[in-house]
Parts: C-alpha cells; sequence; structure tokens
C-alpha cells in the first residue's frame, strides 16, 4: 500500500523525526545513506521509509529484507520528499533506536565535547574516533544533537561503531579519570604529552573553547602547537589531531 | 552616493564576481567577514561594496580608512543582500586581486591538492597550513576555486598568510621535490615517515583519492594508520594531521 495522503498518521510520525523534539520524544534517529544502512547490518532499523520510484525499481531490496514487511511504509515520491533532510535523497530512510549508553567504564581514552555546535564537527570527531580506535565520545548536554540528521551524515556509519555517551561537565569530575582540557597558554604540547589510560581530553566549543567549569577542574592542560598568528584550527581538525596523538 | 537600481554598472559587476567565471575574468576575489578584511590590512582591496545601513551606522570605520574613496560603493540594502554569498552579511565586502603566485621555490615543505572539491575541505586545510607554518599549498587546476567565497570564508584570514600556487600534476614531477602520494596499502605510515625538506605530500579528491598519474609517479607512499572498517578520514582531517606530522 503507497501512502499519499499528508494526513497519514504515519507519514505525520516520520515527518515528525526531522525535529530534535519529537526525535527525543521517540528515541528515534534517521539515516539517510544506503550504504551507512548496510555497513550498520547488525543494527535492525524499528521501520523504514521508501519512496515510491525507489519501491518500483528494487533499489534497495538487500535493505529491506532485514526489516519485517510491517515495519516497511511506501510514500508517495511527493510525500517522500517531506521525510528526507539530505538535499538529494536516493529514497530510503531507515530509523533506528538511540544508540548511547551509560558511562560505566573504568579505563580507556576518551574525548568530552564541551558544547560543540556543529553538526559537521560533531559528525566528523566520530568518524575520526573510529578511524584511531578511542574508546568513546562523552558529549555534554548542551552540545548539538548526536542524532541530527547532518551529525549522522557526516560521521559516516561510525555513529554505530564508537561508543557514545552523554554526561554534564560537573559529573566528569566524579570519575576516577584525569581530565586534560585544552588551553592555548600554561599548557603541555601534544607533541611532548605522553597519552595514558585514563585520560579523558575536552574539547571545547567552536567560540567559546572549553567552559569555564572545566577549566579550572581540569586535572592538566594540553595545547597543539599552532602559529601565533591563527586564533585556532576547526574543532574537528583539532579533536582529530588530539585522537591520532591519543593512540599513538 | 547611494546606488539603488539593479541596472547600475557597479552593481552588475561586483554581482558578477559571485560567479567563478567573472572572479576569474577580472582576477578579484570577495571577502565578507570584516574580522578577515581587518587582519588583512597589508592587503589593500581593490574595491569596497557596503550596505546603505552599515554605511550610516558608521560600523566599518577603520575599514573604509584604508581604500580611496573612490573605490568605495554604498549600495541600498535591498541591493545589497544580491552582493553577499554569506546567508548573514555584516554589510561589507571587500575586493581582493587574486594572491597565488607562481613556484619558483626550491626548498619547503608543500602540500599537493589533487582535485579537493569542498570549498570547506580547501578552507580547511589551508587555515591549517597557516597555524603549522607549511610552507605553501600547491593547487591542482580541477580542484575547487580558491576563491570561491566558500573557501574564502573558512579558510578565515589564513588565504592571504599562506603562499598559494597553482599546478598540474605533470608539472609537479618536473620539479627537483619529493613527491608522496597517500595510498592506503604499501606505504609508510605518518607516524614513522621523517618529514624533511623538499616534501610535497599529494592529497587526493574526497571521493576519488589520489590521481591514476601521481599514484604511478610518485617517489614514495604515505598512510595515516586508521581501523580497517573506516574507509578513510575527511581530506581536511587528513591533510591537517600530514601538515601537523610534516611540521613536527
Amino acid at each position: 500500500m503507497i501512502i499519499s495522503s499528508k494526513n497519514n498518521s504515519h507519514f505525520k510520525f516520520f515527518k515528525s523525526l526531522k525535529e530534535k523534539k519529537y526525535r527525543q520524544e521517540n528515541k528515534l534517529f534517521m539515516v539517510e545513506k544506503p550504504v551507512v544502512i548496510e555497513e550498520a547490518i547488525e543494527f535492525v532499523p524499528e521501520y523504514i521509509s521508501i519512496s515510491e520510484e525507489a519501491y518500483n525499481e528494487n533499489k534497495f531490496e538487500e535493505i529491506l529484507k532485514i526489516v519485517d514487511k510491517e515495519r516497511i511504509f511506501i510514500f508517495s515520491d511527493n510525500l517522500f520528499k517531506n521525510l528526507a533532510d539530505a538535499v538529494t535523497s536516493p529514497g530510503i530512510i531507515a530509523y533506528y533506536k538511540e544508540i548511547h549508553r551509560d558511562f560505566n567504564e573504568n579505563r580507556g581514552k576518551f574525548l568530552y565535547l564541551d558544547d560543540i555546535r556543529e553538526p559537521g564537527n560533531l559528525g566528523g570527531i566520530i568518524r575520526s574516533a573510529d578511524a584511531f580506535n578511542l574508546d568513546g565520545v562523552i558529549i555534554s548536554p548542551n552540545s548539538v544533537d548526536v542524532y541530527n540528521p547532518k551529525t549522522v551524515r557526516s560521521s559516516m556509519s561510525s555513529i554505530f561503531k564508537v561508543p557514545i555517551y552523554f554526561m554534564p561537565r560537573e559529573d566528569l569530575l566524579k570519575l576516577d579519570f584525569n581530565i586534560l582540557a585544552t588551553a592555548l597558554s600554561n599548557s603541555t604540547s601534544t607533541r611532548d604529552y605522553e597519552f595514558k589510560d585514563k585520560d579523558i581530553v575536552v574539547i571545547g566549543n567552536e567560540a567559546k573553547g572549553v567552559s569555564k567549569f572545566l577549566m579550572e577542574n581540569a586535572n592538566g592542560y594540553l595545547n597543539i602547537p599552532i602559529s601565533e598568528s591563527v586564533d585556532s584550527l576547526n574543532a574537528n581538525v583539532a579533536a582529530s589531531i588530539i585522537i591520532y596523538e591519543m593512540m599513538k
């Protein structure tokens, strides 16, 4: 059955998931890249929406096999356009249960993202964390939504592979871990510091840097040695260089 | 005098500079961030366009001082909107002469960008090159336009500080330099390779990687050691990690 009415409740439901509020309410997020859906095959989507055209062309046969039929919804091409976040959609969207977890680790190396705001930076950092086998990424509650479609897109399939945690910055201090803030002055160069188990490196907000609270309460300070004529590196680049050094 | 007609020749001229074709014809590019115009103070813009509102509010007094009056053009707010590339413009645009140069170096460390396509990646790589004092960035003719407003924006003011060169890949081989292609297999890890004077590292296209021509003709091969489960790093991240290692 092809859904073609704007008043259809499934249409309204899937459309609402483009908004953070409804994603959170339903604990779901969307993935729009077929290659990512295929790579994350051990995660079974809760639902699939597919355009009439893609369905008729049998384009995503393999993906449709992994989901029970009653969880697959076919939409007229006209309606489907309203479900996609990407400017050009290949015609399929998978909806997954949220995948973040509680932090119960007592060893490993992690990043703490202290109010990262750009979806592309967050997704890129997750991709680099995966590339260098970082043990996980801890995200402050005021960071951009990790389930934002743009974040998911730029993480490629890494969002399924890197352990993701949420934690208020105050709670970081209660952990038996070494909290290292990035700071331009009075800090050790990443070229000299020997990263070790139980290090958590704090990456600051794109405009404001690390929060005053974590600046005052960190156990140590790190810098990436850059030219004085440059204010800062891009947050994704800075985090990725730190992960590269952490996992040496 | 405030220009308020769409038929005004200055309006048409500045509007045309949003397109690559006309930028190239006139050898000009635009900078939209007041802070960048201020930081690049030793470069005098050829022209300035300013919105009526910004002009009346005396917002950019310091910038207007560096340019002769006859090179400053005030546009009605309605017209000015059509001159800006950025979604939100602070009301001023500076137009500069192209700043790339001929490659006449006989020492130094460089990147060669082999058909980089994303303006944000190119701008980001230039920003990282500046941060780590790389000697310059050489760009293939089919890469995205370095004077694209998005490239300029994401380079911050680094586009004025990093030597930029254009060169067809065939000409790279005529240089007395060591050409290192990035390749996942049969290559030396960036963690082990000792970068030296006269190294040029080739960064490939976002989708296709390094061109067949440079793959076949390089003097050496490098990899950033990443997990097998990850296809690649973001091009800006990969280039930035390499620059970080090159300038150790």
